[in-house]
């Protein structure tokens, strides 16, 4: 577990296991309970096969958050992958990461129920506030990078700076993006959701690979 | 941690263990969500046993979700051991495959409420359903097994090939049994089922063993 | 990680370490869940504190449920700390334990719902199928002691088969005490309760305490 | 993972992991459970935004318990990092914290449905039995940093005697506050809800920083 010598005072650390192990927890069961928004249809008799096609809201709403968390996490994995240690102002500020993480399933919730919605007025409330949720999202997320990105003694001693900056930079281009989303939902509510799956679908694509991890393992190689 | 020099590239890469921790996770809350689908019985005063012993569909429901997700957690444990890391190919692959898993309490709820249904097209529906979720389920099960027969920069050093291959072509064979099942579903629900829970435990009574895990453990032996 | 050669058989296993992050999860979301079947009490205005008061029964579901799957979880800890590696059969063994405790907020539910039923017939089947329930759980837990017990080549190199043994011949007296409370319950369901409450406590404070878990970190020592 | 032969003794007992692994469960799915008691408003066509922006009670009751909880699980894990091994009166002192914090979804709920009571003996009923969820949650943290500080046995060989009296005080004085805090909800449930804030706030600024990890890490550098 240790290394050569020069490296040990940031390997010594407290780690990021178990931080991530809680992150972990909270990003798995957060994307787990999207599932519990999709309702099981209660109609006239015989009419299940027609309302299970019907119902195609909960089953996009799911879609999108799963992809949304799904990456998220992705990339949270990949940024953790620069620390060598936490400390406390980081401890916060992926706290409030993953409070807005946990709190995902209400907005998607919220879409599920009046993506349909006679009233166009619901409809446009429901997915701005989808909207404002994945701002605040990224906002949390773009803070963390910022903090990973400052905080230099707690990163590993092969962090690569340019490949933080690019990433910081990257987290507060998805604010904008949310942003400019949430601004059109009020006009257009699909083109909206579909830009959002968009993004989402951007980060998957376009995200970092995971990084292999030195130096504690690679030092002794 | 380490081991010879030769084998070093392939055990620096950032291994696989969180990717298990966030796939275990979303696993084990989709197994144990099921449950929430059994609901109290609230008849009449006096009849809560005739009730409790009256509500076999959600029983049987928890009963061959739990087996299929469980045995699926178990191949996953298997596919993952040929891997000494991960990248976002492999990633995205393995997100897709935990969003069918996640997804599973859906139709399992669908089955609980419709298994016993007067209409017999409402039956058809929920089980049909219920099938093609399986569908979809060994389906994303199989292209990540694809990735990872394919992916061989991504293996172990002993990663033995023809163990690859054959669980390879198992996985797609179960597409196709669920196939079978789903379609039969149309004609004989019950039938239907009966292969669901057959094709779970024919695959926890053949599956593999698990594995040795080299070279990280072993090569310092 | 390793140890001296004669050990080594035994340490290159795949190892326990996934299978106990499986399962802790189930443990985990099993006992978290069983908050749900707290519900927050609707009835006629100003009269929250007395329903809150009134309500006991849920509050007594929760901690005799908490306890016994907390107890079930350190003996489970204690179990695996035996085995240096695992097998398809115990593997299966397992996920059966893990299929009763993640089934158990059912049977709590049904406790909280109908421990104060008016009708004294719906009270028994409450109290009896919990301790149905508990009888399953136990049998389960037994079984994968007994397999933990005759799979010697799965256990570490200082496994302790006298204290195996106790431990197995403990959990069959578990299902004898379970099946004796669940009788009762017929004639006097409190008594009953307070029965299982009484084993699982008595498992807390007279169970094992955790092993030193040598071989693979005493061997250097 | 060993070290100095001096050492030993407190690196081979079970270790804390596993526990870690249990407890981060535990929190991590009552983080994550407490969305469910944000209810997806059902009022009158047309009027979804004000609902939205009306049921801030739900908004805060998360805020606060995720806060709360979130703060806990970072003092726990600086509470483990204390501890080289645990025994079986720490397990059921661990159980009894866990029971608690999963508990606290449902005076969450209360709280989110009853804080905006029309009847203000209901309201105060609701924030009183939040206050005194949070008393017991108290109580059982500073009876396990009680254990904690009494069993120097369990203890890693650095662990600093003052720095757990500390800990082990301040858990104490927590007690206090949240007793003040819940006595003053019953006249004015407003202040009482700010303090319960600004306790969860005051810990998690002034809370200890993440502790290097000796001496299995440090020991060999």
């Amino acid at each position: 577990m240790s290394s050569s010598p020069s490296e040990a005072p940031r390997t010594t650390g407290p780690g990021t296991s178990r931080t991530e192990a809680f992150s972990d927890g909270v990003f798995a069961i957060a994307i787990t309970l999207l599932v519990l928004e999709i309702r099981v249809p209660e109609g006239d008799e015989g009419r299940l096969l027609n309302e299970l096609l019907a119902i195609w809201p909960p089953y996009a709403a799911y879609a999108i958050s799963f992809l949304t968390i799904g990456v998220m996490w992705l990339h949270h994995h990949h940024q953790m992958s620069f620390l060598a240690t936490v400390d406390r102002g980081l401890l916060n500020r992926n706290l409030a990461l993953l409070a807005m993480v946990g709190f995902l399933p209400f907005p998607t919730a919220l879409l599920a129920r009046y993506a349909t919605a006679t009233d166009s007025a619901d409809q446009r409330a429901a997915v701005a506030a989808y909207g404002f949720s994945m701002i605040l999202l990224s906002a949390a997320f773009a803070l963390l990078w910022d903090s990973v990105k400052r905080r230099q003694e707690l990163q590993t001693v092969d962090a690569d700076s340019t490949s933080i900056r690019t990433s910081r930079n990257r987290s507060c281009m998805a604010i904008a993006w949310y942003a400019a989303a949430t601004a059109v939902a009020v006009l257009a509510p699909w083109v909206s959701l579909a830009v959002f799956a968009l993004i989402a679908t951007a980060f998957a694509t376009n995200g970092p690979s995971p990084r292999r991890r030195p130096p504690h393992i690679a030092a002794r190689s």
